[in-house]
C-alpha cells in the first residue's frame, strides 16, 4: 500500500477527512471489559469496526500501548486494521526522532514490525535523522510543525530569519526532504490562522495531519476553511478522546460511531 | 535512587565520566549468541558486568529493543542493573516528545515499566511536553539541546534572536525547567566548541550527556577540556559502538572493559 496513494482514495471513495486516533486507556473503557486481560486489543478493535466507513485513516498512539507494555496488542491490532479493512492507512503516531543509525531501528519499529503504513516523526534532529523513514518511498513520513498543546510556541514560535520556526520547518519538508512525495505535516487545530499559513507555503500536494480538534477544543469548519486544498481535500483531521470515549456504556461502538460521522460531515460540509 | 545524587556519587567514588550505551544489534554479537532466543538480554547483561566498574552510568537505547520486539529483554536488563550494580543510574535514551497528556504515557513507559532513573527528551513541543517528566523530582530529564549527528545544525543551528536555536534551548533549560533540579542536557562530542558555550550558559550544576565519542569521531580531550564543570566533573560520555563491539570474539567482555576502562583514563586525564 502506498500511503498518500491510499490516502488519496480515501478521501475520495469514503468521502472522510476523519482520522480516528487510537489512545487507549483502559481506565476510561466501559464497564464490560473489567476482567479481559486483551481488553486494549478488543476496545481499539471495536472501536475500529463500528468507525472504520468514517475515516480517511487510524492513527494508534503508541505511548498509550507502550505504558501498558501492549506492544502485542497494537501489532495484532494494524493487523485487524489491514486484514478487515483493506485500503485504510494506518499511521503510527510515534513522533520518534534520533540520529541517523538509530533511526533506521525505529523505522523497523513503524514499518515492519508494527506494519504501520505511515509515522510521525520530530524534526528537532535535521535531515539525517528522518532519512531511514524517508527513504521508504511507500510509506508516509508525517513530520511535526505546529502541534496543538499548550506549550507548542516555546521553540515552534520562535522568530528565524524573520519568520516562526514551524514556518521554516515547513519549507524546510516542502522543499528538501519531500523528494520522494511521502511527507506529510503535523499542524494543530488549535490555530486555524497558522494553517492557512502553512497551506500557503506548502502548496497543495503535502497533507497536514491536524490533531487539536474535539478534546482540545479546536474549531472542526474552521481547520477545514483555512487548510483544505484545491481538491477540498488535503487534510487528515484527528479525534481521539472525542470518539473513542463518546460513551462509556454498552453503547460505546454505536457512539463512537457517531461522533466519528458528525466530525465527518462538519468537515464535509466546509470542503467545497 | 535520586538521580542527580547518584550521579554525582559515581562521578566521585567509581571517578568515572563514562557511560556505556546498550545499543544491541544481533548481526554484530559474537558467534557464542547464535541461537541464543535471549541474545539480547544475555550480551547486554555481558557487556553491563564487564564494565561497571569503570562506568558513571549505563544508557539502554530504546529503538534497538522495540525494532526487535524486545521489551522484555530491556527490562529485565534495567532489574538486573539495580540488583547487581547498586547505586549505577539508569538512562533510558528514548527521545521522547508528544503533548502533555501523551508524555504522561511515556513517562510511565520509561519510569514505572522500564524502572529507568532518567530519560531523554526532545524539547520541540515545548513546557508542556515535558513536564509529566520533570513532576518526577528523583528523576533525570536529559533534554536534547545541540546532537551529535550530521544534520543537527538543520534546525538546531538556526539563528534566534542573535544566537543558535540549541543555545535558547538550553538557556530555557536552566531557567524554566529545572525548578526541581533534575534536568540535564544532550550536547553532542562532535562539536567542542559548543560544548563550551553551553556550560557558560548553564552553569555548573547541569550535567551533559555526551555521545559521538568514539564510532562518532567525537575527541574525548578536548569534550571533558571545554565541557567539565569547576569540580571536574558535569559530563556523563556516552559511547556504544566502540565499546560493545571491541571485539566480535570470545573475548567480547574483556574486550569491552578495555574499551571503557581506556576511555574512562583518557577522560580522568583532562578533569582536573
Amino acid at each position: 500500500m502506498n500511503f498518500i496513494a491510499a490516502l488519496k482514495h480515501r478521501w475520495q471513495q469514503a468521502d472522510s477527512l476523519v482520522c480516528v486516533g487510537l489512545d487507549p486507556e483502559p481506565s476510561k473503557f466501559p464497564a464490560r471489559f473489567a476482567g479481559d486481560e486483551d481488553a486494549v486489543f478488543h476496545f481499539c478493535r471495536d472501536i475500529v469496526d463500528a468507525t472504520a466507513e468514517q475515516v480517511c485513516c487510524f492513527k494508534p498512539q503508541i505511548a498509550h500501548f507502550a505504558a501498558l507494555g501492549a506492544e502485542s496488542a497494537l501489532t495484532r491490532l494494524v493487523a485487524h486494521i489491514h486484514a478487515h479493512h483493506p485500503g485504510i492507512p494506518v499511521i503510527l503516531d510515534s513522533k520518534r526522532g534520533d540520529i541517523g543509525s538509530t533511526a533506521r531501528h525505529y523505522a523497523d519499529e513503524a514499518f515492519v514490525r508494527h506494519d504501520a503504513d505511515a509515522v510521525t516523526v520530530n524534526p528537532y534532529l535535521g535531515r539525517d535523522s528522518v532519512q531511514p523513514f524517508l527513504d521508504h518511498a511507500d510509506k508516509g513520513v508525517v513530520v511535526l510543525c505546529r502541534t496543538s498543546n499548550p506549550g507548542a510556541g516555546d521553540l515552534q514560535d520562535l522568530m528565524v530569519e524573520g519568520r516562526p520556526l514551524y514556518q521554516h520547518v515547513a519549507e524546510t519538508v516542502a522543499r528538501d526532504w519531500n523528494g520522494n512525495g511521502n511527507c506529510a505535516l503535523v499542524v494543530g487545530a488549535t490555530w486555524p490562522g497558522q494553517l492557512r499559513e502553512v497551506r500557503a507555503i506548502v502548496g497543495d500536494a503535502i497533507p497536514f495531519l491536524v490533531p487539536g480538534v474535539g478534546a482540545q477544543g479546536g474549531d472542526a469548519a474552521a481547520v477545514v476553511t483555512n487548510a483544505r486544498n484545491a481538491e477540498g481535500s488535503g487534510l487528515i483531521v484527528s479525534s481521539s478522546r472525542a470518539v473513542l470515549y463518546a460513551s462509556s456504556s454498552d453503547d460505546y461502538a454505536e457512539a463512537a460511531a457517531k461522533a466519528a460521522r458528525d466530525l465527518r460531515e462538519t468537515l464535509n460540509a466546509h470542503r467545497r
